[in-house]
């Protein structure tokens, strides 16, 4: 059985880093493929590599203007007066490696670095069978990988890797903004491999098994620090909750430990796995921590 | 016996935080006691805050045009031709806190954070022996303490808390740039209650202990990351070093490893004890790691 239509075959794999200027995992991987591009070649598909926000890369900041990896959705890509750096480099990036004949691509692996302890994560560009297959096989080559989903849809999605008809997002941690770590550098190098080995697999025809499901993190809501009444930051990650990410946090657990030193705990009513924990570039956008729920999903086969 | 001439009793302790704007847990531990100034008062002295470079702060950045903590140089302070915003802020802070008379400080506590695992550590602003004591009590207080001590004599020390006569700075990892950790927060805020219940007991003439002799890491030299001919990284911490601060390093033990996969040992002869580990703010600096030697120092009689 086949995991992808022949006629769908992947052509082209873009392999992207700099995403945010200052996760320098991807960054240093992306350079390092550059020097050395036979590693990343495959016999049945091309492998293009980019640093997505080079002048946030230059000053080693998230972004210049703007969230680069919110800047794909196709309405702001199609709005002409969004000229900031960022949605001109998006509509730059989206051009050459979506809509244009000659240079798009199948599949985006979109290299990223967290200071929550995320350990080896992989977001899917979308829910499509191939994806999901290919999650499944990552997941048992690699039992510390765990795979999480969105709510939006990826039609809506303001995200690099949505622009491409299949990808995934690698997301490790925790390390800090502008530093590397070795172990996080080398995890994410091998997971880059196995992939272009199942892509090269797939065009071969020559995937030994398939997966009838697969177990996610799916995200259900974002939570935001505790605020003041003018909306400074009025607490921190409890000290009991801080680092870990994707481990049950039940009814009446500590959640935040507030500056005058009081617990606030998890009020919902069941059981959720809390991931990005204490992200640094996340207090800006209001997010404490991303809950998920657990989900056993099944695969649709794909004709 | 007093550990501290009478004549010179601590009459004014500075708390600063913000010295580097991107290190979260001294800007809200200060902006924590400038709305609840109560908790930091003692009956002795008085007890000012700082947040040493708001500009830095409002950006999240470590600096606007220079590493303040760098700008403390007696011959930086009196060079009119530095004109820069840290260095202008130095000047003006080194008025206030250490030259005017009305509002001069004794003693500094400097706040700090740093994405290397350093735990909970002192970096006293001199070898008086008033410091010694004060960093003994410490230690003897709370078994995670370190002290390290620089290379630099007090004079001519860039660093801010060299103003004072007293004082120490306080650098808790592994904390990633712009967020804060609960632990260390509160690890940060017992042990500057600590130094401040301890200067009362001087003033008080009431400290029960003295020490004859402390164990310091005293540091030796800086290492930078391996490097390429024209001097980009080629390399990052040995994933066997990573987040290893004070463990000892050994001759031939691992160091780092370059982005081809070779590993550098270490090839020095004795065993030394790097700290400073993958500091991001050293990445500029060219700073891979600080190696200490352990000395079990003697601490001279005050007179």
């Amino acid at each position: 059985m086949s995991v992808l239509d022949m006629s769908k075959s992947i052509r082209r794999v873009a392999i992207v880093g700099g995403t945010h200027g200052n996760e320098w995992t991807g960054i240093y991987l992306v350079e390092k493929f550059q020097k050395s591009p036979k590693a990343i070649q495959r016999s049945s598909f091309e492998t293009v590599t980019l640093l997505a926000n080079p002048a946030a890369i230059a000053i080693n900041q998230r972004y210049v203007d703007r969230d680069l990896n919110r800047c794909f959705d196709p309405q702001d890509l199609n709005n002409a007066t969004l000229t900031g750096y960022e949605n001109t480099q998006a509509k730059a990036i989206a051009a050459a490696l979506g809509q244009n004949d000659a240079s798009k691509v199948d599949f985006i692996i979109d290299l990223h670095s967290s200071t929550a302890n995320m350990g080896l994560t992989l977001l899917p560009a979308s829910q499509h069978p191939f994806n999901l297959q290919l999650m499944a096989h990552l997941c048992a080559q690699n039992p510390d990988v765990r795979v999480c989903c969105g709510i939006q849809s990826h039609q809506s999605s303001p995200m690099l890797r949505s622009i491409a008809p299949f990808g995934c997002t690698v997301e490790v941690g925790a390390i800090a903004q502008g530093v590397l770590d070795a172990y996080r550098f080398q995890q994410t190098e091998q997971i880059i491999h196995t992939i272009l080995d199942y892509l090269d697999a797939v065009n071969n025809n020559n995937v030994q098994a398939t997966s009838s499901s697969l177990m996610i993190y799916q995200s259900i809501e974002s939570i935001d620090y505790p605020r003041t009444k003018t909306g400074a930051l009025d607490g921190m990650i409890h000290p009991q909750r801080q680092g870990k990410d994707y481990e049950p946090l039940e009814p009446g657990d500590p959640l935040f430990l507030t500056f005058s030193g009081e617990t606030i705990v998890y009020q919902g009513r069941s059981i959720v796995f809390p991931i990005f924990i204490n992200e640094a570039a996340y207090y800006e956008k209001g997010i404490a921590m991303t809950l998920t729920e657990q989900q056993q999903i099944k695969i649709a086969e794909i004709v």
